[in-house]
């Protein structure tokens, strides 16, 4: 839970920040809480999909299910957490075996992959939209949980893999702008799809994450809102050159058609990236920047945190700042 | 999630029991799973409320948000874990602030009532039914989760509160022969549509539950399914004395009446007592006994254990099986 800008984040500051009296609870102001356990904490983090909001009627069940075990561990990888399992809540319209079977598939697969075993669950009947509950734990020695709230001035922004995909995609699933875009394009618009449908959590990096990074948290709502979460909950600001955020082949080519504008790919949803900040003072970027390497995943540096309360500010190559009418997603 | 007869069981067993590797799942046949954690354990439990199938659309915001907490409490307690704390997941129409309010109102006494600070969570939108899914979180020494499998042949079958009482009281909410039966008796109408609405988890007694009981589990689904589970699990079976299971003076007077039977109320859902098993040989029935006593809580004798697979009996006062067709709800 996160205090913040939006609708959902001032609900939960309302009405639920003043039962978060546990020091693990963080005043609900970060993706994940700790219990305290001896020598390590136990980190905790959940996340619900619903039908029709966080994935489509006819997504195919074992992608739904991947996205809704991968949200969660996202979260574990932005706040240095070793991935230790899982509970589901399954709100069902009904028992169908063959939709079921492969959820189960595509959950079992994921399960073993990121090494993340059920550990138990709920299974309820709605007569609602299927919707998917997942609370994921994971481990950290005591008290190295990588919060919001580390980032230092002079920290360098750091984020994984490409940002905007996912908005890119499902603008294509909906029929939007950059399906006509890429009308003849067909392996373009199935990574786009792809990535809506199947986040690709960063977890091989968590380790490096928790050893390098100042603050960090995953990029679910949008860069540019979950940023200014991030940069609100350190109380400091940042400025960000739009030109080095990472934007993969297939979303260059609709940007290039005019078919998306990079504020909808940075204020979008459904990255799942990790964005940290990152000291240099003792060559932590570079080490980081070198586990990435060996770990196979893009770590692109995009701009620098500064003193100051403003919200970070997004400059083109011109210098100009990007008008950001809507930083991110939000429920309500 | 439990394996069992039911349609949710069996859906449990088939396709989400694969993906339990982890010891500390146990197969998914208990109520709650383990997380190791240096000397002691956490004890997690997960359990979802949809709006028209746990709860009714007009019931006050308030009662709901107990019932949310409390039927996980009440696993915790079922298991002789210390209440440590609980993650919240919230799927919402809109955010109606009166709705809300009074919502969180409802969470923070019983936050407080029970020592259980909230520790994060997630809120969505859904076009949906209103769903509640709570994640708790106990702790027990490393190794003393109270489990479904340790009864033992000889021991007592034992269970906290009044049973009954909650299926009666959806009956009135409901307008079925029990609100014709009360319909001259407020006082005997609100408690049982108080029981219904509120569970009382047995959180007092979960130390004394620890110490004593080979086996428990909370009674969520009909006294008699969960019965069955619970002997399954433990590979014994049981004979229970009908007339020593304890029924509040509001629902006797609607048996009485003949407004409900006596087999509706041991499998009816709802009642978050505790039922367990207890040896005898060290005087650990006493002891409990006892523990209950100082708590308030009542705890009453109502069978025994016995060697076999059957599924246990229920016999009335001349000896007779109750015939039960269906013995817990079941959600598929």
């Amino acid at each position: 839970m996160t205090t913040g800008p939006s609708g959902e984040d001032s609900l939960i500051a309302r009405y639920f920040k003043p039962l978060a009296t546990d020091p693990g609870a963080f005043g609900l102001v970060d993706d994940a809480a700790v219990l305290k356990a001896g020598d390590e904490d136990i980190v905790v983090t959940t996340d619900a999909i619903v039908e029709g909001v966080h994935f489509l009627p006819d997504d195919p069940p074992d992608t739904v299910a991947r996205k809704a075990l991968r949200v969660n561990l996202s979260d574990l990888a932005a706040k240095g957490a070793t991935v230790a399992g899982f509970v589901l809540t399954l709100a069902l319209h009904r028992a169908d075996d063959a939709w079921l079977s492969a959820f189960a598939r595509g959950l079992g697969d994921d399960a073993r992959t990121f090494h993340c075993p059920l550990l138990g669950g709920d299974t309820v009947s709605t007569p609602g939209p299927l919707t998917i509950s997942i609370t994921a734990f994971g481990r950290v020695p005591a008290g190295q949980m990588v919060p919001r709230t580390g980032a230092r001035a002079g920290d360098l922004v750091m984020v994984t893999g490409t940002i905007g995909d996912a908005a890119v995609g499902l603008d294509i699933l909906t029929g939007g702008p950059a399906a006509t875009a890429l009308a003849n394009d067909a392996a373009a618009r199935d990574t786009l799809i792809g990535r809506y449908r199947v986040p690709q959590p960063r977890n091989a990096l968590a380790e490096a994450i928790r050893a390098y990074a100042s603050a960090g948290m995953d990029v679910s709502d949008g860069l540019a809102g979950d940023l200014t979460k991030l940069c609100a909950a350190s109380q400091v600001s940042a400025v960000i050159d739009v030109a080095r955020i990472p934007i993969s082949a297939a979303a260059q080519s609709v940007l290039a058609n005019r078919a998306a504008d990079i504020e909808a790919m940075i204020s979008g949803g459904d990255d799942y990236e990790i964005v940290c900040t990152v000291p240099e003072s003792r060559s932590e970027s570079e080490m980081l920047l070198a586990a990435a390497a060996q770990a196979g995943i893009v770590l692109t540096a995009i701009g620098r945190v500064i003193a100051g309360s403003d919200a970070p500010r997004f400059l083109d190559d011109q210098g100009r700042e990007l008008p950001l009418a809507r930083r991110s997603y939000s429920h309500f």
